[in-house]
């Protein structure tokens, strides 16, 4: 389940994408329709993924993907399955592809359609405050709260129990039951990524959502974005202190704990029952374990394995630290 | 002083205390009123306090309290005028008793009784921006200024000549005369803090305010928590720039720069005359004496003597910090 | 152009400056007009500047400024043309006359001018959200947007194809063409700049303002105070993304990207094609190149030249860093 929210505007024709590409199509299969693109793990028959980097080659080597926007140091990696569409830069041909699949994924600007509250279906099932802007394509279950001038925009469901602070922005976002997000938060705006380019950076499209599960808290003045092309998840009875910044990608395990200022950059994955200091920092793409303890101020440069207790910048076993800097 | 605001419940007598708590009451004092829960420092006769680490003998040596909610390995350290009541977990026993005194406290949710300003009593009174909300139990001083969006929740006093910026949210806050609190911050709020618990986490209650002294400026973006069990203080004169994050039970003196970005975690207490730079964290439950320079970016793990200049993660004299980086 | 927004209430005779800061004048000129109050590099013929750290010595050497507020041992640094005025504290003189020059400048309480934007020649030209509000001395160019609950306070200007968040506050800002400043930020608010004194500070006024050139992205929460003496400008095509603080007078070239929750102190310079990693901090009066990457996490303490890629707190070259900490 990527991507509840999003509309798909395919299926394209293999042939409407390569031409997308600039590439020339000798392919036999060019008016196969192509239904859907998706990561490497995700992805199935008759849909296209990407593949950019070897981190990534186990999945590729398992991808059930019928084609693959990928390079031609690579294609070798793919299963007999996937056929290989050589670019010179695959990120780029794969935003371009995922904008042509999700138009309406690259624009993150205020939703228009938001209606007051009061002249919503929600007026008599939810509990609200002054000036609350509710938007289209939502859900809301019972006995939820919504303080006020909180933003509740599209694409957004909301399960029982749940209460939502004032002042805070939620869109693309699929929230399950018992969750408080506090005040002053942003919840799932669009990551921070894109092409740098001079003059004009060129910006990919994110048609992930942010999933926060069961018994969640978020603290006042967070940030969380949405995924580019996987969601952003919260796991359960995870708590967010206030300030912190969850990046686009990122996937938080179960009953962990993050205390305020925190910042996790894109992609990484953090495991269950793990404590994170305040102002640590994590570097993106990272793999951190379960139970593990990183010291308030750290910064995490590198994949932490299970059951490890860490400190520092860069950091390192707690234990080392505090010998090192007696 | 620590606690105008929430409405205490009790008295209670011994016994439904005990009950509470699932203790047998053998207790020949068990019609007893109990008064109030308060901490070691300020509780006082007929009231009940808890005692969870050694850290706090002193001030467990000397308490007033009648009663004290402690652990079998701690109770000896409680003078004759205190009866211990042994459980296995103090902290959580503490916040079942200090709930069942303060039940308002454990609840932050948007506050639903508040008012737009032209509807009370500050319309002529404040000078007002557009869509000011107001709660129950506030007095506002003369001269005060409240910018757009602002809500002013339930308890709260602001002295005289204060302005509060717009899009900030104000609650169980003391203000006393001359404070400026800036853009988009969240005063107030309910600290993170809370009992680990698979599935569930368990929070504990909030009973403690905000305090903010004469002359204060709060930066734009900035948390401040009120206290669990004692107050969240800044003193006289005391400057916070922008995104800052203050824990609950922080206790910061007077005349004190902390730059922006800094976070304080909770219960550490910082002296007079403090500055603070940029980015730079404190761990919780420290003490930082008076007239110390912390360094931008330092991480700080202990305490810091009066009159010291520290550097660095983990912060240690400045002079040698720099000698050991050179 | 320093000063497009606030009121310049001058000339002023010098005799006026003179008795403003309780000096004798037994000047001859003492009739002459001051026309204006700029830094030692941007004054000119008949205004007055002010020099108060050797680090300046060039910009002293070859100002234009008629006059300077100056000390008595940095005095012989300053050209023929220009007249010393020597005082005990040159930066609380200097913001004595400057908030004689601009009144307006010291104070940033909430802008009480702002109309509902239904109300103002806007309604026909911008697309916007609900509770939209705008100040006075604004202009708009084409195809804007601007997201609910916005206030686009006093002294504002922007150019075509930009769009503003929601919740956001914008005051005394420049901004050009297709910016995007995204939801809960705060553009344009005075700088952390004061003097410290027991039981109040004084605060020195910022005549400054935010420029933000074509193409840039502020990211959701992020702070961008404006300048004192200078303006705060971010330069083409540069992105920050969420939680970010950039002080007053601070300059960032063009092509930069900044990621979450990074802060830069007051009055550095920041060059062209600069990345800095997440939670990065940078001291103030700082120098940093072209071309220089930031590692995520770093505390940079010193002027970093073009080309280089730093790492650590304090930051160095980033292969030494990585060395010591293998």
């Amino acid at each position: 389940m990527v991507n509840p929210f999003f509309k798909n505007n395919g299926p394209y024709k293999l042939n409407e994408i390569l031409n997308e590409l600039n590439l020339k199509s000798d392919e036999i299969n060019k008016d196969l329709d192509i239904i859907d693109i998706k990561d490497l793990r995700n992805s199935k028959l008759n849909e296209i993924t990407f593949f950019h980097s070897k981190k990534y080659k186990i999945a590729a080597n398992n991808t059930k993907a019928s084609f693959c926007i990928t390079s031609e140091n690579l294609k070798n990696e793919l299963p007999k399955n996937c056929i290989p569409i050589i670019v010179d830069n695959v990120l780029i041909s794969t935003a371009v592809i995922t904008t042509k699949f999700y138009p309406d994924s690259i624009n993150d600007d205020f939703d228009t359609t938001v209606d007051d509250i009061n002249k919503t279906e929600f007026k008599n099932k939810v509990k609200f405050g002054k000036n609350v802007l509710i938007g289209k394509n939502l859900s809301i279950g019972s006995n939820c709260k919504i303080g006020h001038n909180t933003i509740i925009e599209k694409n957004v469901s909301i399960g029982d129990n749940c209460t939502i602070g004032s002042n805070t922005i939620v869109r693309n976002c699929l929230i399950k039951n018992n969750v408080k997000i506090l005040d002053n938060c942003v919840i799932g705006k669009h990551g921070f990524g894109f092409f740098p380019n001079q003059n004009k950076n060129f910006r990919y499209p994110h048609i992930g959502i942010v999933l926060i599960e069961d018994n969640c808290e978020i603290g006042c003045g967070s940030t969380i974005d949405r995924g580019s092309m996987s969601n952003t998840t919260i796991g359960k009875n995870t708590y967010l202190d206030n300030q912190i910044h969850i990046a686009h990608n990122v996937k938080i395990g179960e009953n962990s704990i993050i205390a305020g200022q925190v910042g996790i950059a894109g992609s990484s994955v953090i495991g269950n029952n793990v404590k994170i200091g305040g102002q640590a920092g994590i570097s993106g793409h990272l793999k951190i374990g379960n139970n593990v303890d990183i010291a308030g101020g750290s910064g995490v440069i590198k994949d932490i394995p299970d059951n490890s207790k860490v400190m520092g910048y860069p950091a390192k076993n707690i234990r080392d630290f505090l010998k090192d800097n007696r």
